[in-house]
């Protein structure tokens, strides 16, 4: 009987990843301390505990006069209560101060009456409105307790994230180190980008884009070219990126139509070499995963969707793990309507692309028509995946599908 | 009667952002050529226009044999039709040539048949299957054709898209040059991260964050430090980030209860000044815009979720322009059910921090319960804001409303 897909058996994608996680037991990723200046995006290693608390002292959340509460009892527009101002330390009954916006709360002082509540003549001070006590004021620890875990360890750090720590006097962080993740491209056929190719050759596009994937979740990818279909040359490369790297991602030489030649060479490096290969996933069932000398390489199709799918499917995962979060950051998702039914292959997990709009504020999803399977205009075209799981057949039109957004959603036209 | 927001009038923050550009009447931004390996997330500067089409060359979907599928009428497994393996240039009737995915389809060949559907007796191929004409071939063109528009000017580039540009032979893009934004805090009160502060002094929050914020949607940061309470001295600094940078942003220093400092030192330091002071937005009331030298001038409060939210409706915007984008970068949004109420006041548009979450495919949005509306810590708790109009005097519990999210959403615990 022709084998259809030329492999004995395809792993389901979540059990092919449980698999891999299993012998490549990661270890405790590096930490690094870094300037607070240099750490957007990068992720916490640390919890973070408070120092102290936040404000450290009860503090005027206005621009005004710092008084006694209790005294300004019954004062209106029509009938103020008058205060002596003052300019010492400590606030008197029927004393106010002059405070503004962030200062410290006077002594003797629990509330502050705006400036626009208030008229000043010469040393006395009207007051137009009644206060509660601690009104206006930002009391002692209101934003952060001290002791308080105020981040996890794991957590993406964002602009206020960075805002909290500095505003608890930290000038650095400790985050987790980059991975270092080589990427090879593999096949003849390829050229560089820029150069001229001969008439059967294709440009690479997969190493340029493998390295912005990498450097999105936070990875250092590290080029190690394009390697002709050569098993020698392939394994001499891939012990390179061992030597240099915390993980390898390898395109192209993946199919067992022709030759095995990626999965061959990763053989020959190493121990305990390919974990899986062959999943019941589209695009990307030629995808495998391996583990040599306990790091983790992911050999990914040559075709530019398959190989997004499979760096969705490992690589992310991967990645997120080894900065230390304790699961895969998520990407942002919607609820959509499809447009169109879309048949998928039962046993099949199926990446489906298409193009989200909002129109009224329902969201629709529009299959991206697959000009070819592999094309990679269905991602520029597009801007989500709808992953179809394995017992299904498809989408229905009509039916309210979950996307994961990998683009902007615009407005429909 | 006590002017209960210190401002004569309060404008509309749609208002305020198109008054601003109106006088604002922003130049040509510049073009800078960069290498695609350091064009991710960059704004790409010009529509792309195909130079070729993509493939190139009608080739190979799979590993296989390319022949005349004509030939191949009625074959099955158990009806196998023959062909005389050729290793010439062209391929004749009842001709098979091996052929690898990518590899380009000889002359005279239509379909290629995959490898597992064959089997080769010596220089002689069984096919077990019947093929159409353009069997396993990726059509020339077929994913982009030349002279087609395949990518727009003002597209954030992502992986993709330095995909595409590659496989058509690009080393290279034109993209927005990144505007030099002049980051300036303000205030007597305020302490450097990592300094030893005074009693009455607080750590500086807003550089760092204003910074990040700037850099997370392509922009570069200049730091001008912290300024005294002093107009001179903001005025001096004001003209260092105007000389340097092609935008300036302030915060502290714009409350009218006290001192407009930075208003005044604004209007001092050139024409036209400021172009609008104080908006019906909460919190970020005081927030002003100006325009110096033809340049803007963002004048953010010193609280810190107020110079967020500041930043949110001006700096956004504008930085969106600045780089190319025909209208600004939406933020990913869910709908999501609010699970309690939360009262706003009418006449002010309000952004209201929430943690959504995610439960049994539903999205919940709780209101960050604010220990002090300055808080940041409203911020790291919470992922996204519900914007509640002016003309509405808050949201409902159970109420759909629509999020926008700063955070990524988790599954509810």
């Amino acid at each position: 009987m022709a084998r259809l897909t030329g492999f004995q058996k395809l792993t389901l994608a979540d059990d092919a990843l449980r698999t891999w996680f299993d012998v490549l037991q990661l270890t405790k990723r590096r930490e690094i301390t870094v300037p607070l200046d240099e750490a957007l995006n990068r992720v916490l290693a640390t919890d973070v505990i408070a120092k102290d608390d936040l404000p450290r002292f009860a503090k005027s959340a206005v621009d005004g006069y710092a008084l006694k509460a209790e005294y300004t009892t019954g004062a209106s527009q029509f009938n103020p209560v008058t205060f002596q101002l003052t300019e010492s330390e400590e606030v008197g009954s029927k004393q106010a101060r002059q405070i503004w916006t962030g200062n410290p709360l006077p002594k003797g002082a629990n509330a502050v009456v705006m400036i626009e509540n208030t008229k000043k003549r010469d040393s006395i001070l009207e007051v137009w409105v009644q206060l509660a006590t601690g009104g206006n004021v930002s009391k002692k620890g209101e934003d952060v307790k001290k002791a308080e875990k105020i981040l996890k360890a794991g957590t993406r750090l964002k602009p206020y994230h960075l805002a909290l720590l500095a505003a608890m006097g930290n000038s650095e962080v400790k985050v987790a180190e980059k991975p270092r993740i080589a990427i090879l491209a593999t096949g003849n056929e390829l050229a560089e980008a820029g150069s001229k190719p001969d008439g059967n050759q294709i440009f690479d596009s997969n190493r340029i884009m493998l390295s912005a994937m990498c450097r999105e979740l936070g990875a250092e990818p590290v080029d190690l070219g394009i390697a002709k279909d050569d098993v020698a040359e392939i394994a001499e490369k891939l012990k390179i990126g061992l030597q240099k790297c915390d993980a390898v991602i390898t395109s192209g030489g993946t199919s067992v139509g022709g030759l095995d030649l990626v999965p061959d060479a990763v053989n020959k490096a190493g121990k305990p070499g390919v974990v899986v290969h062959g999943l019941a996933l589209r695009p990307a069932m030629p995808t495998a995963v391996a583990v040599l000398d306990g790091k983790p390489v992911m050999i990914l199709s040559g075709n530019p969707v398959a190989a997004i799918i499979g760096f969705e499917v490992f690589a992310r995962p991967l990645i997120c793990k080894m900065l230390g979060m304790n699961r895969e950051e998520p990407r942002p998702t919607v609820n959509a309507v499809m447009t169109r039914k879309v048949a998928t292959a039962l046993g099949r997990k199926t990446f489906v692309r298409v193009r989200v709009t909002q129109k009224n504020g329902a969201f629709l999803a529009e299959p991206v028509s697959a000009r070819g399977s592999g094309a990679i205009s269905t991602m520029t075209r597009g801007n989500g995946f709808v992953i179809v799981p394995e017992n299904r057949e498809g989408v229905t039109e009509g039916e309210v599908v979950t996307v994961r957004l990998f683009g902007n959603v615009e407005a429909a036209s």
